[in-house]
């Protein structure tokens, strides 16, 4: 068995997916420097994380454009540099070889599953991977309807194999797919995924270990930053409206109401959280194409201070989505390959500064979420080190 | 002996004082709630802190207006309710009778530190106070040129009983009274006060705890709830430039460039110390009267993210600085006075989270600041009640 | 005939009602000075305009709350100086005596409109008014669906006569209420007021000037300030977002998505006649009671320069809404009463400047209408004042 | 004859020349659009301008840098789309030939100026430009103390001949060399230039056109947009603070505080104009190398509304400066030209709503300035329009 990981994007043609690719070819080529990675920051250099060359990438999406056409419009939009995607056209055209048409095979949702998981498996065994992540990055689905099946396994199975029923949402199949194929998963957006209890029961009967959900990345990780400073303080916050802006295809997205409902709600979780049940906090998206993939995002906040006197915060964010959020893919990959590793299953908790809506916590605040991370990522860091002497003691022996 | 403590402040008569003075009588009487005090949030319910009816306050001023006449200009200037100053007029006309006048006897410095002490511990004795915290809290002075006194007991007590001779600025001298009268002591000012190497050494050997330096009350404190995130995330902070408006009393004297200086540099030394030398820092402190005792602040981010995309944030912080000082003010005193009945002396570094550039202590980060705060206070809460359950026990035999 | 003239409010004990009452009330005083009014500015000091202390207060409402309760709170919530109410208790005791109540006689709206017409030419002749302004400042109404008898005079007239019709909506029953009386009035509403043709066809017919709709005060100011700048300059601006955030009753209003709908639109028009109508324009109005009465507006504005660069422009706007309408509904009583003096009568299109949907008039533009306005005032002045020199002249034959 | 005209950029090689320099080669093959430009917007559609390809380019400069280079890393910073260098490759090396070292002889300043009208002069006749329009785009520099020979036609003369002698600061030298060789001038720096009397007389008794001072492009803009609203109103300001952040050789230029005080003072004579002497008005410029040739400008305006209300206002402006700058530059060209055929002299009053510190003229409200503009086009153009016809006329006879 080799050393090499590999990263399966569910999604691998959207706006984020590419900015991964791109930036993961980059930083192994060692023409990018690893700004925006937490786990590339010094305290971890010491942990025994994956090294960028030895990351693999492949996927599913249902859009049939190359790697290359989205890097190039990527860059036409800003987000990238256009000498960067131009000295990475052979890696990036290479790119395009292991991403898979995620299965609609029209009979059951079993067979699209046993479809996916069989091309994360020979992805794997092709490559000589040792483990896999499986990062879901696509589009943000309407939340379905709770029911039963998402609940009892038995029913949930009796329901995969009937012909003609669609019981999971599309992320849920590939979450399933995921489990199947005995890969770590990440659930980056606000859609079911692997959010079903159903799938979580089943991710742990399989000893995988999972984290999730909807990525951190700009307004809401600002709000989990601030919102602390108020309570430490003891400030009353009464209000913290928020007005985001943004275009791409994400913009396009969260114009549908229903698609958004699940972000919105996300978003607010750790808000509420931190700050209280009773601040009212208004929040909008809205569609703006012509910002591109750059999100403007407005939060202002009203508080009572001593005496009742008021104080009032204005934050205004902007900055392109997909790179803010690529880094933390690659760090999901790294720290899930890891807890791989490390024999880890079921929800990482301490992966929770991540994620707007943390899967195994109830912690928001960004700087006690680091601070958990940070003592997770060097525990089981020296945990992998010492497997790995232990191995390689046995294989000398 | 009672359980009374006392709080004197240096600039008695000055908006932050009167605004603190108004506060402690509020939340004595029950009519206010301890909204922006840090020692007052639920995590502390159970440590044994001064209760505000407990506390007297007493103080340091060159100036003669009235605590009541201050106080009705204050409220006409919006910081603090007018109902509420009609409601305490007794207490406030009250107010003045512990407020003494900086003593400038015009005859050696030592006269002066003399003369200051004896005010503190007739203020001590006469109410029966069981311990006194000196705040400093009064104007921003220019900062003295460094001078071999500074860093030489010997020779700083020989220039303090030289006629003629004034060695050590305003603040200073009222330090040392302080340390002469056996109190503890916080400078809440970025002026010279105790930060004088001599004077530390003088308040170790007295065995008074001590903190400062200067109050992190709005911008300062709001930079250092952020760089921690842009570090976290290893995002490159490449600028962060300030702007502040202020008028009041603090907005006249920070026109002047040399007063300035010292805040300046004060407030950016976190920052600093947080993203980095090499960040551009520029930052402004205008006087406009306009604004009375509102602070609007604004700061400009400017970072790099992965593949060197662009992050800009901005922030407009608008609060009347008197307010969000004073809970500070009355927490330090709650916590110092702490300090002093758990037998604790020097620079209590844990004090950090109050202060721009903490004595004793390179942490600047706020939510670091915060948990050490936390766990010392519990842990002096728990020392200072296993004491005061021996004592009754011993005083029971 | 006397010189006084009225001024007769639709909802006249709400918020901004009662701010036009207090300021009216201390400009006759001579205790405020007339800071916000157009009217009062030195370019029309040789107008003959009605001087403050010549126009008395009247209205109809349907709630009971007293002027002097209203004040109060107003003054709570720190709009007003609550020394200036208390100063002018007597004069707001006495306010309420013209106040009636808005009838709703359960009969044909005709007889409503009889009875609301008869209040109003009460308040004329027991007073001696030689003119009175109507102007609707109650709360936004949904807008009704059209009908033909919104067009047709004959129809009107019979579906006002049946009994348990409910043709017009209470601000255009006002609205003919105002015209029967020989009124002028003024729409500071988005309501459908006078904005119906049959209403307008009436107004023209009995020779009322009028002018309207939806008074322009806080950020649509904004935009038609800043938007001729844009296409002066020859940029091409993409979109234009908003973000309103209020608390006070017009914010629960306004959180009725049907209320806000004919807010919204009336907003936006000026804003699409000025950049183009394919410019993106988002919008939204949130309830945040914190805030009270105060307004705040953010505005973020993308806009494409010279070569395709990318100019943005933010803009935050923050004001207790009521004072910045109330000077503006007593310049429009001072401008209607000095048009009827001078014999103009239907809409008047030279007040653009005060609506944001501009009554016989698409110049959105703020300066432009500023320089209408300015003209017409002064044209009208002049006119008026010959007109009275030549009834002083025969009188004095 | 041609109809050619010829632009001569004193700073031939700096941000500014270089991106207008790049414009006016891409507006002239078409494949860039007017945006940006005043004189292109439709208003204008029947005014005899000079078509773009018709105008020539050239200059002074003190610098080597080719424009190609100069061009590449104006791409590189984000400025200018680097495909359009690319594509105007041959053009802007092209665009080299025309630029000529600004004399410094070391002999008297008035050798200067006759070499320097000689480039201009030799550039006119070898290309047969009908009219040379200098403009002034080089960077700031300090003022100079005021002297007699600033005012006196025979004491400059005599000075300027002195060996040795440097009466006039270089962008005076430039601006008497433009006057020598019978060119228009327009100043769009806060650089002495043509400011001083004694020129403005030079150019006057030449019948040169000439107008500035200082373009109006960004913070300014806005300010003389906005101020004119308060006014029309009513509002009191009280406070306008401003605070600017940009690099670029700019940023760097106006980091020192002696060419910075041209810049500032420059910056608030406007706004002072338009809101009064006693608003006080903070401004900075900072050096913020990372933010490259963005500017960001951040206002706070506070000002009283009706009754003593407070309103604040706050806007933040962010744009790349020289293309804000580089169409108004190529409008100033055009406008200059239509004047000189026109045979305008003197300086042209109607040019204000391109400058921050317009020469003749005391309008500073943007809305008045651009009306003024358009009015003085429209019959320039008529005018012009009405002598070329006379011309064919005769020459047809």
């Amino acid at each position: 068995m080799t050393n090499r990981i590999g990263a399966w994007l569910i999604g691998a043609r959207g706006s984020l997916a590419t900015t991964t690719t791109i930036g993961l070819h980059a930083l192994a080529r060692g023409i990018a420097t690893p700004v925006g990675l937490t786990t590339a920051t010094p305290a971890f250099a010491s942990v025994p994380l994956a090294p960028f060359e030895s990351i693999a990438i492949g996927g599913h999406d249902v859009v049939d454009i190359s790697i290359l056409e989205k890097a190039h419009g990527l860059a036409a939009g800003g987000m990238v540099p256009p000498a960067l995607v131009s000295h990475l056209t052979d890696s990036l055209r290479e790119s395009d070889r292991w991403i898979r048409r995620a299965s609609n095979t029209g009979r059951t949702q079993q067979d699209d599953i046993d479809a996916m998981a069989s091309d994360i498996e020979a992805f794997a065994s092709k490559l000589g991977l040792s483990t896999v992540v499986v990062v879901d990055v696509s589009s943000t689905e309407p939340l379905p309807a709770d029911q039963p099946a998402f609940h009892d396994e038995h029913l949930l199975r009796e329901r995969l194999t009937t012909p003609g029923q669609r019981v999971l949402p599309p992320s849920s199949v590939a979450a399933a797919a995921a489990i199947q194929a005995g890969a770590a998963y990440a659930g980056f957006t606000p859609s079911a995924g692997m959010s079903l209890p159903v799938l979580q029961q089943r991710a742990a009967d399989a000893a995988i270990p999972f984290a999730g959900q909807d990525g951190k990345t700009g307004e809401t990780l600002l709000r989990t930053v601030l919102a602390p400073m108020f309570a430490a303080r003891g400030l009353q916050v009464r209000s913290w409206a928020g007005a985001n802006l943004l275009g791409g295809g994400d913009g396009a997205t969260l114009a549908d109401p229903e698609a958004v409902r699940s972000k919105l709600a996300s978003k607010n979780r750790g808000l509420h959280a931190l700050v209280g049940d009773d601040v009212i906090a208004p929040l909008h998206i809205d569609n703006v194409p012509d910002l591109g993939d750059i999100k403007v995002a407005w939060d202002h906040v009203n508080a009572t201070g001593f005496l009742g006197s008021p104080i009032t915060l204005q934050t205004t964010w902007s900055a392109y989505d997909s790179t803010l959020a690529a880094p933390l893919v690659i760090d999901l990959v790294r720290a899930l390959a890891l807890a791989s590793q490390a024999g880890q299953s079921g929800a990482i908790a301490e992966l929770g500064c991540f994620f707007k809506d943390p899967w195994g916590s109830d912690v928001h605040a960004f700087a006690e979420q680091t601070r958990l991370f940070q003592e997770w990522l060097e525990r089981t860091g020296i945990l992998v080190a010492a497997r790995v002497d232990a191995e390689h003691a046995s294989a000398a022996r």
